[in-house]
């Protein structure tokens, strides 16, 4: 088993190679570790039989099992999305803008890759290829450490991408994989400023703040998602219901998905009844504030921890607020600064919420289930940031390229 | 005196009103902060006189003593540059991209405060109201965190800012000065995630890589250069040996000062002496390598440690290489990725330089002195970033904001 140490040193030779490839060798590679998965589908789903069956013997819960079981239509979609990247436009070499100064020098700035960038994820193996590809497309050597309930899958996929790229031009060490998936390495790889450019963890919220919270390596934050719809008492109700059945309901396992429904107290009484009706063929349980109660048949008080809380379940928070106000007030004090909708037919209620509310996404009108980047139109997505710095929201392939300035004088001093 | 937490409330209080002034609002703010500087010039310019005493009881350096005087015209130059920030394009609320994705969505990227920017500076009193000004201008509350020696003057920088801000429409605790000034309150501001958006430290290389190891807020690393300047067997002379006399006697103490010459073989012999002689003027100390000492008069034999060194100072390291792939080597391993230029005729040498040398600032015959914001054309400069993530090479105002997604939906959910 290779220390990080030594991963790290083998990231930093492919480093360069790696940075100047030219788009046509990235995107054969891609193609020939598309076709590799598909061939070694078999090796892969075995593979992946050992990290289940061993979950199951650990109880592990059926959401996680599901997110762990990899089939031949999920080993399909991971060569389809390496395809997929390989269409899109190289985010390298762009130079968006150029200038004089006045000292005559021609001042560009060119994107270029972050260098090595460090994933630290959770269950699921698809992460493994769908990462990689995106790191890869973008010039970056990728160092990933993937959880120890699907190490095997992750050890397979790998293996089999770096085959592929045995046939390229490319050197297979631009994908790495930590074979030690103990809490040490992922605390040594918080630590490895001298190898690692950038860190992104993938997963739960734990995971999230553990490596906030540790991490020396710059990290982009990722994921945790508090979003909030809030039915203002212009709303009409139809629209309201829709948004907030589908915020919830669509997919609630993801961070996109809504946590706390917000209502106006001018139409708590006429909608929430409505509401809880659509809500109650998905059987989603409502936490409710005093106000929100007497406007319900079935609920659980919430706590204040309900307000802080990403259920990523059929569990909505419910609150009755007296004001815009309020509701801006509530959701930049408990969001994660994720997504947020206000469900509106007032002009400048939609003008305050988009200038007042402080999140990454802030829909007017509209389910926050859009924050994602296929629907961006982003073509691809390596996470959500939900920081400021860097990137915020959606992170598609220019989100893991960084610049440098290309100077063209002439002799000129100062 | 304040707790770091206290003032991270107030900041965090700060926030969103600053976030939200409109353009008119801050100028007119900043138009006064520079008035009252010059109205206080007496008050600060004897608070001033308390740290310069002291140091030189302290028996601090010529340089630093010079750098942490503040005179009347230093003082008016402060002022001026609150005038000038004014009269910088406000980087908040800028739309740069809007699009319509496949639902009919109208998805907008608008710029925004980064939030709570904390800066970590050594004795220059003079970054006090810079910072803040440019904190400021770009809709950040900002907290000080000065060097001790500079600890009267910087109280006496930010009272006055302070007592400005209050005949303005903002509050005044958008600047705040941490008033302990011991290196437990610079660690506790490195792990103060729940009130800083980002940490900026702003001095030698020892701070940096001291906020670097230990922060766990979001750094952007600045200033440290070890800057190369590469001879390429093709340069001319004249302009090879300009380009490095500017790069290093023009100002030797600042971080895009250069710091290792390297020359390729085949023009040693002839350039050298011509390089030492011009050098000479400014009792330039050589450090050379084995290759380049018979080329030389008079020198002191390099070591490993020489390559590393940003000297800061009338010293320059030499070194003879055999081609322009060991120069770009050399400067990959032993650069901190600041600045490096290249001198040559050779079109495709340029190129290579240009696309393989990583660092922010990569030049074609031109000093590496130019790596300014104020030289770049941006107005201002808060600092020179040398990492990757989020900004690299000169930052003005747009490097001190984020962004969010503003989403304009008529009832869409997936």
């Amino acid at each position: 088993m290779e220390t990080l140490i030594a991963l790290g040193k083998k990231a930093k030779q492919a480093e360069r190679q790696l940075a100047q490839a030219s788009s046509i060798a990235k995107n054969e590679a891609l193609i020939l570790m598309a076709e590799g998965l598909l061939n070694d589908t078999d090796k892969i789903i075995e593979a992946n039989k050992k990290d289940t069956e061993a979950a199951k013997e650990n109880g592990i819960s059926e959401s996680l099992l599901d997110r762990l079981t990899l089939t031949q239509e999920r080993v399909e979609a991971m060569a389809q999305g390496l395809k997929d990247i390989a269409k899109l436009p190289d985010p390298i070499g762009l130079v968006e803008s150029m200038w004089t100064n006045d000292a005559g020098l021609k001042i560009g700035k060119q994107s270029v890759p972050l260098g090595v960038i460090g994933i630290i994820y959770e269950a699921r193996p698809n992460v493994t290829s769908d990462a990689a590809g995106l790191c890869f497309k973008s010039g970056n050597v990728v160092i990933l450490r993937g959880g120890k309930e699907a190490f095997n899958s992750n050890l397979a996929v790998v293996t089999s991408l770096r085959a592929s790229l045995e046939g390229s031009t490319l050197p297979e060490t631009a994908i790495q994989l930590v074979e030690d998936t103990s809490r040490d390495s992922a605390n040594e790889m918080m630590k490895l400023n001298r190898y690692l450019d950038v860190l992104i963890p993938r997963g739960g919220a734990n995971l999230i703040k553990a490596v906030v919270e540790n991490a020396t390596v710059p990290v982009i934050e990722t994921g945790t998602g508090n979003c909030h719809v809030y039915i203002d008492q212009s709303a009409q109700l139809e629209m309201a219901t829709d948004i907030i059945v589908n915020a919830k309901t669509d997919r609630p396992s993801v961070c996109n998905a809504a946590e706390t429904l917000l209502i106006h107290k001018d139409v708590a009484e006429d909608y929430l009844p409505v509401i809880e009706e659509a809500l109650n063929e998905w059987k989603v349980e409502l936490r409710a504030d005093e106000a929100s109660q007497k406007h319900l048949k079935a609920f659980t008080p919430a706590t204040e921890a309900d307000w802080e809380t990403e259920y990523l379940d059929y569990i909505l928070a419910v609150k009755v607020v007296d004001s815009l106000d309020e509701a801006i007030e509530h959701i930049n004090r408990y969001s994660t600064g994720h997504s947020e909708a206000i469900v509106t037919n007032d002009y400048f209620a939609g003008q305050r919420f988009h200038r007042e509310v402080d999140s990454a996404a802030v829909y007017v009108n509209a389910s926050t289930r859009y924050t994602d980047g296929f629907e961006f139109g982003f073509g691809a997505e390596i996470g959500i940031s939900t920081q400021k710095l860097h990137a915020r929201g959606p992170m598609g392939l220019p989100e893991l390229t960084s610049s440098k300035y290309i100077i063209f004088g002439e002799g000129q001093t100062r």
